[in-house]
């Protein structure tokens, strides 16, 4: 029996005594034959629960979810307030076709500088072009789609051919690819290439529907109860627009970890140092596009998915604003915190697939009247930016909190190159109640995904999960109906936390993990690992834009003394893909000096 | 470990093969010492939950929420697809003054007969007034508002100190209604009354915040934890109107039953025979109102709670869309299942107070676009009262599942008058997944419930409650948090079946209640009981306006052979509720005639 506590209304949260706490998890780090134990102990009866009960006990979720008054209104998805719209955007029609939005989206971006991309050797031709590299090549004739592919197959190959297994794909059928290859070449030669992105390799998380390959969601057993009948939404965008898929990218199981690793199908390595993760759950999709092997990819995002995986590949992740990309197709069309967005190694990539993929034809089922989608007019010279104006939002004790001071130090030197470059300015904010949120966010996603994945559990599926997964499904077992609808008021009273935020500044940064890639203990390629201290680092900064259903990206900003990635997040209001985008153009723009192509995939293989 | 059973989505269910099952509820009926057993045992870790685990079994809640796949994404809240006008009817500004909108609804009643309602002896001058009467009484000078207090509170104090206790209200004070009635007698004096409401007495549910009184909810301790600031909405627009307020009325614990049965304070009895239950859980407003004291009352309607007492004591009870009428200030403001509506004597007098206290404004909250609020325009001549292409429908199999056939075929003779004197027609129809909308409807309300209860269970309140609720609390603590969610699919694919039965019917008809007021067990008196039988011929055609927050109307329609009332409930489109008081106001005119006045209050006292 706990004491009654009562929250004051979330208007009455006196900021100015709000000190930062960092969350101190308290849990084992466990792989190999202990985690296996650890498993079979919490899934029992009566013991589990008491473990679980322990577990939930010292993160407070007891306390905030049963023993506290809250005085809010349950928000069960995120309910935006009215927005502003951007200025110096260019508008896209939501309902028009995908390859007329991509085209929009072109007209957006600065001249494509010739010069400056064709002055070296291009061997292998394609390797870290962007997609209007591949575009211009195509279209001159330089190099045909399938010729691309006959590169590409492969090295895929032999990725998935390594032993350990580390695959990036784990559908994939190069015959299928061959003919998708041979349909654009025959475009092109006919002079009718369907948009700018025809002929684009690129790759989809395994969590979202592509024909002709199976949907296991990372899994050795979903296909077996989920048929793919066609491709999902934004898929089937890219497909109209000519996009060459090349399978189902690997992934954190059910994408339900943030390391990647998979001990299914192998665990995907990262492109920088492939004895460390490439953080998750879009494992394959980052580590493709931190290859070089193709431009962009799909990732989803729920809990930092997209964000996290590209921000320890050095790559460029969008997760878009919730109720802004399609669902139907993927695992979690049902949720309310999991969105899908591009991965790209470029600002400009991500602009060009997000335009074609953007649009929810679920008005009726998400409720929210989004603001028309917009894109930035990105001037090919940086000081015509437009950033004067821009108030950068940053919570000092929040951004510092990282276990290593490379990452908050190279974000803080960006932050300030930003400020004397285009004239923006930093203001200092406080977020109350982060705890609360991860709590909330941990509840709605837990149960939302155990709801979906329930029926096919109690059908003996469960025992073939991996141990990570069953280590989550325990804990999401254990929250009740009534601590659902309490993280749900707590998400009304974020959400208002964060819009008064949004009256004072345009976007907010963080790093975009606590961490840069961790390394893979070897015990943990069999049988996974659970490690709350990594967890928490790699998810530290990801929160609001999930529960909140908020635009964030993540783009790279340097490297760490190991040389590892570090990203930087922006987090935007509602509906503002447009204003991240602008402000992400112009840090990319501040780093591209310092940009390293990572080992190539060829050093990878041999390692 | 169960089968894994898979749910076609709800556009592919085939109507044709549906065959009504009646809900086969198997539990026992306990009261006294075994009562107080049994919800000792259900609180007891392991047995508690075996009980429990068994009756969610036999109810097939389990099989239903965590063995299915269900294909439709969860709908947290109604999500109304949008509404055709309705034809005929008075446009209400929702944003105006609550004194306007009651002068534009009279503007659609029929002209007041004058000779008809004042042609005999009116002693007491007040019992069973209409607000009219009132109003006409009050304008004449034939009586103040302070002469009806002085006949009124003395009554109350009857009532409430009757042995065993059977109070209307549960709290009173005879200074305030004095003062009240002070300040209304004036404004008449200087011919200034505030509009028709004014000097209309009116009870108050005691979950809903009534200044000066506390909110206990029908408990022994809500007030402790909740202090009254202000109004709810609703009430502070009636008395912007003039209303005076009587005092807070009798309910089940918490809402959480249908019988009215309350250990804490008594159990108010049914004016029609004394010796059984009103009907709950607002079982003083409904009450209230049949004896004759005050002409209308405030009640919430979660699971039948206006219309069940309303039907069981012969009396009219509106359940409005989720969103029209505003939640702020009562227990239940956070739910999605529940409303705060009217309950009169008199269609007409429903029509005046819906009136005064519709309009959210709380919009935001209740992400609803809400058509605007509407009022027929009800004719003197029933001939004139435009039914003629009203479609009703009607499920045969549903509406005879009752206890006596005295219900269901009272009902049936009054739609057979009602189509050959107006020329509407009866369609028939199905509706499938009834049982599903039941276990949909019992996780939500359980849940949402439980969350803003359970910080003060866990502060040692949770003995202090009723044994009634404290059963009721066993099983929604076992609902966990997917459970939640699959409800919520089901409650997607339930709102698709009764849009699509719209696009073929006007409104739903169905017997309220499937018995009329059921004996009070005298050892229940002291300790409460559960009767699984009674709550499910009380819940039988009570849940869709809830799960799918559609307007409903009881309204009765005459009596079965032992003289207890019997009510036809009418269930409309999102937002018509113009629609339901139409045809309500139609059925009041032809029932007219056989309409009896319960044995007056001074017989229920004398009891």
């Amino acid at each position: 029996m706990g004491k009654t506590s009562v929250m004051v209304p979330a208007e009455e949260v006196d900021l100015s005594a709000i000190k930062y706490e960092s969350p101190a998890v308290q849990a084992p780090h466990l792989t190999g034959s202990m985690f296996k134990l650890f498993v079979r102990v919490v899934e029992a009866p009566v013991v589990g629960s008491l473990i679980i009960s322990h577990l939930k006990k010292q993160n407070k979720i007891v306390e905030m979810l049963r023993n506290t008054v809250i005085p809010e209104a349950p928000m069960f998805k995120p309910e935006f307030p009215p927005q502003e719209p951007e200025p110096g955007v260019a508008t896209l029609d939501e309902d028009g076709k995908p390859e007329e939005r991509v085209e929009a989206a072109l007209k957006c971006l600065p001249h494509y500088d010739l010069a400056g991309r064709w002055n070296g050797s291009q061997d292998p031709p394609f390797q870290y072009w962007k997609i209007r590299d591949y575009a211009y090549a195509y279209r001159c004739g330089l190099v045909t789609p399938s010729i691309v592919a006959e590169r590409i197959i492969p090295i895929i190959e032999e990725f998935n051919n390594k032993k350990p297994p580390a695959p990036l794909l784990i559908s994939f059928d190069a015959e299928e690819v061959r003919k998708q290859a041979a349909a654009s070449t025959q475009r092109f030669e006919e002079g009718i290439p369907l948009s700018i992105l025809d002929g684009i390799f690129m790759a989809i998380k395994d969590d979202i529907d592509c024909l002709p390959h199976p949907s296991k969601s990372g899994s050795t057993w979903m296909h077996e109860v989920h048929s793919v009948k066609k491709d999902a939404v934004p898929v089937s965008r890219l497909r109209s627009c000519g996009v060459i898929f090349l399978g189902k990218a690997n992934m954190h199981e059910f994408g339900m970890g943030t390391t990647g690793n998979n001990p299914n199908y192998g665990t995907t390595r990262n492109p920088h140092a492939p004895e460390r993760y490439t953080g998750g759950s879009s494992s394959g999709p980052a580590a493709i596009v931190a290859s070089g092997i193709c431009s962009a990819a799909l990732g989803t995002d729920g809990g930092g998915s997209v964000r996290i995986p590209s921000s320890l590949c050095g790559v460029v992740g969008l997760k878009t604003t919730y109720g802004r990309t399609d669902m139907e197709g993927s695992l979690c069309d049902s949720g309310t915190v999991e969105v899908i967005g591009p991965i790209a190694s470029t600002v400009e990539d991500v602009m060009l697939v997000y335009a074609a993929i953007l649009g929810s034809s679920l008005a009726n089922r998400i409720s929210l009247k989004p603001s028309a989608p917009c894109l930035p007019i990105l001037p090919s010279n940086d000081s015509l930016n437009a950033l004067g104006s821009l108030r950068i939002g940053k919570y000092t004790a929040w951004f510092n909190d990282v276990n290593s001071t490379d990452i908050s130090n190279k974000c803080e030197d960006i932050l300030d190159l930003l400020c004397r470059t285009h004239g923006c300015e930093v203001v200092e904010i406080v977020i109350p109640e982060l705890h609360e949120m991860r709590n909330a966010h941990l509840v709605s996603i837990g149960s939302e995904m155990l709801c979906s994945v329930n029926p096919f559990c109690e059908d003996g599926k469960a025992v073939r999960m991996t141990y990570d997964t069953r280590t989550s499904m325990a804990l999401f077992r254990s929250f009740t109906a009534s601590d659902y609808v309490a993280a749900q008021c707590l998400r009304r009273r974020i959400m208002y936390h964060h819009m008064e935020i949004f009256k004072k500044v345009d976007v907010i940064v963080t790093p975009t993990t606590g961490m840069t890639a961790p390394k893979i203990p070897p015990s943990a390629l069999q049988s996974g690992e659970t490690d709350m201290q990594v967890t928490g680092y790699l998810m530290r900064f990801i929160l609001a834009a999930n529960l909140l259903g908020l635009p964030a990206i993540s783009v790279p900003v340097g490297y760490d003394k190991e040389g590892l990635p570090i990203g930087l997040q922006l987090i935007g209001r509602p509906w503002a893909e447009a204003s991240l985008l602008r402000v992400a153009s112009a840090i990319e723009e501040l780093c591209e000096k310092s940009k390293k192509k990572p080992a190539s995939f060829y050093d990878v293989l041999k390692t």
